[in-house]
């Protein structure tokens, strides 16, 4: 029954990399692969109403098991009817575990096997995570994908800490499986991914591969990444982990990242991705467009009658000027905000909608090389004849 | 070839009160009266896509002239294509004249007869405002209707004041007359509003209504209410001054205001609102419903699974339960505003569309005996079964 409500079709692949377009199926639909996940952490994807995401062409959004947990709580998202319900989107859903917001965030008070104690941030009550609590808070939170709760170590260059992390994460998968187990597996309608830790070392990713292919779960994940090492190291720790995980299965690269990340990642094969980029960078201004990056508060938009990217469709680049985008930034109004996540959210969206057309056609480095110079570049005002 | 550009068609009458349904033509398309302006103060209704606010139901948005002055400056919204391009707004549109703001907000430096110079708010920099230069810079920004540069006292009971208010309105309002006919009047496509001002004081407010008529002007404005005086005094200076203005001309009370306002000037025969209630109460999570006053920020909303208001077809309404909306607002998140800023602007469309019927049928006294007693009330979650 549980692979009646989790699928995963290889559709194409590229060819000359390890990209592959694939169809991710889950209890509340498909997923389109490779796909850009946005990050609604509370709940909700930062000034960006559900209708919209979906008019961006976002498939499937990421919420925080941590903040949730924390505030409303998941009984309270349970009595609303679950995450689904509550954030009012039909579409697919994934919480991540906590761990990664445990170990980076919180103020911790204890950590051993069992598990993480810390500090609310919201009322500086004590909290306790567990592999079995993550699983269970997950559970109840209801999206279709949950993630196992893993220790995150926070120097993915110091082996010996790595090598703890690894051998802890792997300890907490079983447990995480068990109870996942117990409270019914995928029968639920909710799919359970292992994570991959393992930070620079090839051979702690490739153990890490193996421990947690043991499983046989519905997905896989590599974490660990974006927290802090150079783009070479992040490349070589993706390279040391998506290539061993599973062809049937899909690859989950999580808190990544970058048009250049997306591009490395998914000729490695990875499937699926998550960052707050393009909505933390919406709200502080700061536009990826195809001619560059732009920061909207530049002197020099202010009366720049163009739309922000000619080669846009979203709701932003229908119908607003440069000029007017730069007032909003410059008085911090709400719309300026809205308008700019919504333009980064479609271009990261466009991105992988391109990136699947290329490896259809087997021309994805093809792409690559025409997209990527243009798009990682930061551009003046002045260079674009304001 | 004004008269070509503007029109004003009464369509209906209440018959038992002044009210009246009509139609406002502008350059920029027709308004059906009585109406409600969603007030846009900086060039955009705060966290409202234009395509929203035209689903709300609004038709016709108010630009405030002393904020666009400031910032970007009235030759920037020119440049970036006029107002109505600059707003991505295709309907009509009207702009104070900034005298409100000038003599509410800003650090006055000077005032005499001749203008006012007051201080930035932005840089600190002497600006100086004068009849003519509001005219000026409202013509630069190119509203549909510009009001002219009144003086608004301060205490409307304050009887010296207010006389002495009076007579420089009028004294400016043949400043600004001129100096919009010399720009070419109504043929630019901009029509001018005189303002009524008078206070509380029933003779004060006959004696503007003769002035400001004199100048046989598109359309007319009560100024100075919604200041600080009671309800009582408010409706006394409506009922002074609303019934005195011509019956061919649109009649605008500036400001105003709640639903018990608009129904008691509507049956005065007044045909335009403007006031920041309704996105001003949504950003600081009050909602207006046809059950009652809410606060979404209220604990006994937390797991409350109903919409916000039964009888509502705003995007809020149609998907997001109160739970959540509760969740947004304790975690200010932006979506939280947004929600309640367009259901409440929804609302109050549907309050104006409700009244144009029941003018049009000639109840509107049941309407308000109906709607007011339930929509004025603060209710409590408790009393709504939370």
């Amino acid at each position: 029954m549980g692979a009646e409500l989790f699928g995963f079709e290889v559709l194409a692949r590229d060819g000359a990399t390890r990209a592959r377009c694939a169809r991710l199926h889950t209890p509340h639909g498909a997923v389109e692969t490779p796909a850009f996940m946005p990050v609604g952490t509370r709940g909700t994807v930062k000034g960006v109403m559900p209708q919209e995401l979906r008019a961006a062409g976002a498939r499937m959004l990421l919420a925080n098991t941590y903040h949730l947990h924390l505030r409303p709580g998941e009984e309270t998202v349970r009595a609303l009817g679950g995450l689904h319900r509550f954030m009012n989107w039909a579409g697919p859903l994934l919480t991540d575990s906590g761990g990664y917001q445990v170990f980076s965030l919180a103020g911790i008070s204890k950590v051993d096997d069992d598990g993480v104690s810390f500090q609310s941030v919201i009322d500086g009550s004590r909290v306790r995570f567990t592999p079995e609590r993550a699983v269970e808070v997950q559970a109840t939170l209801g999206a279709d994908v949950q993630m196992a709760f893993d220790h995150c170590p926070s120097d993915p260059r110091d082996r010996a800490l790595v090598a703890a992390a690894c051998e802890r994460t792997q300890r907490w998968l079983e447990r995480c499986v068990r109870r996942h187990r117990e409270l019914g597996g995928e029968n639920r309608g909710q799919a359970l991914f292992g994570i991959v830790q393992g930070g620079i070392f090839a051979d702690l990713r490739r153990a890490a591969v193996e421990a947690v292919c043991a499983h046989d779960l519905v997905g896989y994940a590599i974490g660990g990444v974006s927290v802090g090492e150079t783009r070479e190291d992040m490349r070589a720790a993706v390279e040391a982990s998506a290539p061993l995980l599973p062809e049937s299965k899909p690859r989950y690269l999580m808190g990544v990242g970058t048009p250049v990340d997306f591009f490395d990642a998914v000729a490695q094969g990875v499937d699926l991705f998550d960052c707050v980029t393009p909505t933390r960078h919406g709200r502080t201004h700061q536009a990826f467009t195809s001619l560059g990056q732009l920061n909207l508060r530049n002197a020099d938009f202010a009366r720049d009658p163009r739309t922000l990217d000619p080669e846009c469709d979203c709701p932003c680049c229908l119908g607003f000027s440069r000029g007017y985008l730069r007032h909003l930034c410059k008085s911090n109004e709400m719309l300026g905000a809205q308008l700019l996540t919504l333009h980064n959210l479609r271009f990261f969206a466009r991105i992988f909608e391109r990136m699947r057309a290329a490896i259809a056609e087997g021309s994805l480095a093809q792409l690559r090389e025409e997209f990527l110079p243009k798009a990682m570049r930061r551009v003046s005002a002045a260079e674009l004849g304001c």
